[in-house]
């Protein structure tokens, strides 16, 4: 196992679907920084499943406990832990699956790692709960961030084939938090609308739908990361594919980028108010693994939730013979929307990461 | 810097385009693993500009000198430590590109980090011919795979707006090596065609054009890598965004199964011949960031090359104003297709190092 | 902060001495390792405050909540979270430590630090009570080291100037089992009852002694480890030196190495049984960073317990005075007697990590 | 192998000792840092055998050439490599060890390891000769931190029985500029005479003596390093382990503080010219892992020179059966006055790295 990510602010997740409790120790977090808590159960909200016909009917309470790290509401140079009990468990929903491996889901792989070993109701260590915890620490890095003017913010790229527009080239933390009360997080909310559309036929089918997250940072000063492989691009993605679902991540342009002409892909420096920008960012702040100043612009590709309510093909582990699976219970027919301020967390932890490791450029 | 990545076998490459020489060490490789020159330098060979129209005209002899980590031919458990000497430099190409910093390069990053004090002529420490050691490294531990039955192989999946055909189900090595034979490494010729017109249409533009690799490796095991942060994906992610120009990368379906739906992108498992497979590979062998068995399967976006003979809009860093810049020199016209055998060593070594750390699920 | 220590199996302690609750989370653990809670309570019972006029009157239940990573009464495969409430808070007791900082203790680094915004009270997390903690994760991994062969066992070796006898060549399981039980824990009596009037003879002058303890593992099998930097040594070192109070580390012979010629340092090689042993044990069972499958043999020093009720000089951080200081409350007259467990309890965990990692010298 | 270590600053040795060259990438020098070469030969040179009757015949030029990381005569912000070529290689003077591991070697361990792979003639990647690139790392991080008022020396502080006098209370950068320029490296030339006569003593017993290295620093900010497992005290014992022959590492009055009590151990704070300072440093600079602003002081053990011209009892590997060893060849007598600018290479290396992490404790 290894749920951890971070080289000075180190963040740790723990828990089982099915356990006691899930949490997080943030460790390396500076000391002196208020936490405001409304603020983060605001954010935690957004995540929270049960909220609409969308998401799963299960209700998670999603309320962080500090055990340690606070004092009078400000960080206190200790690692925080904060942990979340677990309750509702239904485990009996779970019994068959020990059996047959459900498609598209880390059982199989989980079952041959730990020789049937592992907990695997609900998903165990792989379940999407454990991006509560993950939440806990963005939510946290979020307020220490804005405080130094660096915003993060997310909204939902596209939803099987409907795509809302991107951001624009300058996002601001105004925009940002318009998409986060939103109740569905796009900029153009006619696309929106389609979108939903397109869960709740999925729905009605026993079947889901993936969805791409469109992030962003502002803020951000110019030469953070390290070349070749401890750049941005090299940690934010070996987080970001950490978020359970997660197949594909790209910077900028990314895979666009492949099919353009440097002419039309390369962004113009130009001097603007005595300062350098880029006149395009399709680079998406990122060159060489170094930001440059200007927006960093990231994408995460979420397959379908593979927890469906049709009937699929899978196999016995006991019997080793071809059988059928149809999985009860209750289950996101879409898990991108809600994914959204979880690759705000990821983001926001990686980026507070890189702003305290500095820049060791010259010294 | 950081120019390391591995965490059992670390691959640590150093160099400037402009230096005496670049070069990688290999910490943690097996002792008495045999190496074959002659493959390597063929596998070095793939990477080499210089031959044929579709690359730059610059001659890089790319011939390793091996000063420590082997013993008559063998690895001897020491740190392997690979040279390759530079000649022909010619910084006098470069001056102009002091005070102009070069669109879609990391110039302008890098100039930022380390106050101007760091060496950037023909891209320093972030020069493509920083990959021409990393394929040393990868074509060691392709020797050292194959032999346990791994193998490692790819092609370039699209250039501009022309793509070639997928890899099968189940690529095999013979189809690997066919494709690494091929002057321009694809499975489909005619598609190869019209990448390399478009290619030359760029080149005759003053252009340049990007491209997609495909890579994929079969023979591994199922249950290799960690939950979460360490898993398969993580790993590979994080290696593969430090080669240069990177901007994306996915596995299996990846961004394409953002779009669809679950019942289609869910990969069934059957049992096929006694053992457990699944029937389809949209996760590219790999759930919950641990391996299932089935062929690993991963594309890298690259971008268009940066450096392209149009005058393009900057701005003097000097000065503080808007200027042009046209690039001089000989330059790839695109680099998708040299990077072939990049993306491939890169795959390779985090492949070893995977399987060198081995599954630690039970003891 | 960097409360984390491993590098399969990574140990990662949380908590202030006054905050909510202390704890751990251990990630690595392999899958299906059965816990005996019973024990694990025993071995957390041997570094607990309270049971003797030689430690600190403070309480501590030392009672740990598993709130992830045990299924069954066996670990699962995720991580383990294990908290301890804190209860009996007295920070009363520590406000005149605010500006006043305690010599011997981390308060005026700490201080400069964290900009004197980190939770001093009690140590804050330099508290030795964070030693519990690091004993729920040392008393599972002993019990699973026990299960493959491997046994680690510590004593007092020293307080103040009083020796007890080194281990002997070979020690045994049996031995360690029977020092753990005793209530001071030393292998020759006497010399312990002549320890314990040094430390009486410390508290009646409201006074303070340090202490050495000599830990063994036996079982290792030849060839764990890496040469250089992440050798057995290293990694020791680098975990027990996070130990409060350890000013020293020693391997085999140690300092007193130093002092010998070669021809009586020298481990001499023998056949015994058709196996291949050493005649004495000097390296401590380490040579080249590398176990030898002889006993592993370490001693770490503790400087004598800073917190003492004599009177002592300091200064003013809001006056900038010299000034003095007299410490009330409840402190242990000397912690290396109860620091044995945790000596045992650190190298346990470094050695199944080690254990984990494997060898790697061929594939 | 992991021939490694830093965190920011990371040095990475490579090399056998017969094999082409030896050598050492050190990733992470802030760029614009102007290198002397003849200060670095001059401190390259104080490691050097071959320079009296103390020391081994043999005669290493260790001169480094620079491959990458220097531009005109600065650090460029790339990795540097520096290699050493390998000369007068005698492997013939090793092809009895191929089967008697030498006693108080790495030969039997690393058989074991590598199951006979690994080359082990002079040590391979565990000769001595591999300090020589560890030197060119420390004496290009002593020279950056000279320039920013950090100073690092060491003195022999023991061979065999007779000690030197410690470093002062605050020593300077005179006192170890003066020490560096003595043949024999002591702060007593008396002690250093005696020292000299038991070498000899032992050199014509065909045996050899350990030794003591006290290493300082001094002009370290407060509040560096991180509490419990990434402090000061953790890192460099992880280093300093890593040196060949090392068996002991202490700081301040390490193993002496465990014979003491409290209130003669506890370092009082007084004001001093309007700073707050320590009126004993018996801490050695570090208090909970953090410096405190008192010069660093440490210690390390090294054993005798197992290497003996001495006959020794041993095995022979391939019939398993008890023999005898006499080694030929040129051996140093003692290691321990060679390795004091090892010491301070190490030392320098892991408090460079320190300070380029920087303070994280506020943000």
């Amino acid at each position: 196992m290894s749920s951890e990510f971070g080289k000075i602010l180190k963040v740790s997740v723990f828990g089982q679907s099915h356990g006691t409790a899930i949490g997080v120790v943030v460790d390396g977090l500076p000391a002196g920084e208020k936490i405001d808590p409304e603020e983060l159960q605001t954010f935690l909200d957004r995540r929270r499943p049960g909220r609409d016909p969308l998401s799963t009917a299960r209700s998670e309470g999603d309320v962080p406990e500090f055990l340690s790290g606070l004092e009078g509401g400000k960080t206190c140079g200790s690692p925080l832990c904060a942990v979340i009990r677990n309750s509702g468990q239904r485990s009996g929903d779970y019994t068959e699956l020990a059996d047959k491996p459900r498609p598209g889901h880390a059982d199989y792989a989980a079952w041959v790692k730990w020789n049937g070993l592992a907990d695997m109701r609900g998903g165990g260590h792989f379940s999407g709960r454990l991006t509560a915890p993950l939440c806990v620490a963005g939510g946290i890095a979020r307020q220490i961030l804005a405080r130094r003017g660096v915003y993060v913010g997310a909204h939902l790229n596209s939803v099987a084939a409907v795509s809302d527009r991107p951001f624009p080239l300058y996002p601001t933390a105004e925009l940002f938090e318009e998409v986060s009360r939103k109740p569905f997080p796009v900029l153009d909310n006619e696309a929106g609308g389609r979108m939903r559309e397109a869960i709740l036929a999925a729905k009605a089918d026993l079947d889901s739908v993936g969805g791409v997250v469109e992030c962003a940072a502002v803020g951000l000063p110019a030469g953070l990361g390290e070349p070749m492989f401890d750049g941005v691009e090299n940690r934010l993605a070996a987080a970001l594919f950490g978020i359970p679902a997660v197949k594909g991540v790209e910077f900028g342009a990314g895979f666009a980028a492949s099919a353009r002409r440097g002419s039309e892909n390369n962004d113009p420096f130009v001097v603007k108010s005595g300062k350098i920008a880029a006149g395009t960012n399709h680079a998406g702040g990122i060159l060489g693994g170094i930001t440059t100043g200007m927006p960093l612009v990231l994408r995460a590709a979420f397959k379908p939730t593979p927890s469906i309510g049709k009937p699929q093909k899978t196999v016995s582990l006991s019997a080793a013979e071809n059988t059928e699976l149809q999985i009860h219970g209750r289950h996101d027919p879409c898990i991108a929307h809600r994914a959204v301020p979880v690759v705000e967390a990821v983001t926001a932890c990686v980026l507070l990461d890189l702003l305290l490791e500095g820049n060791h450029g010259t010294f």
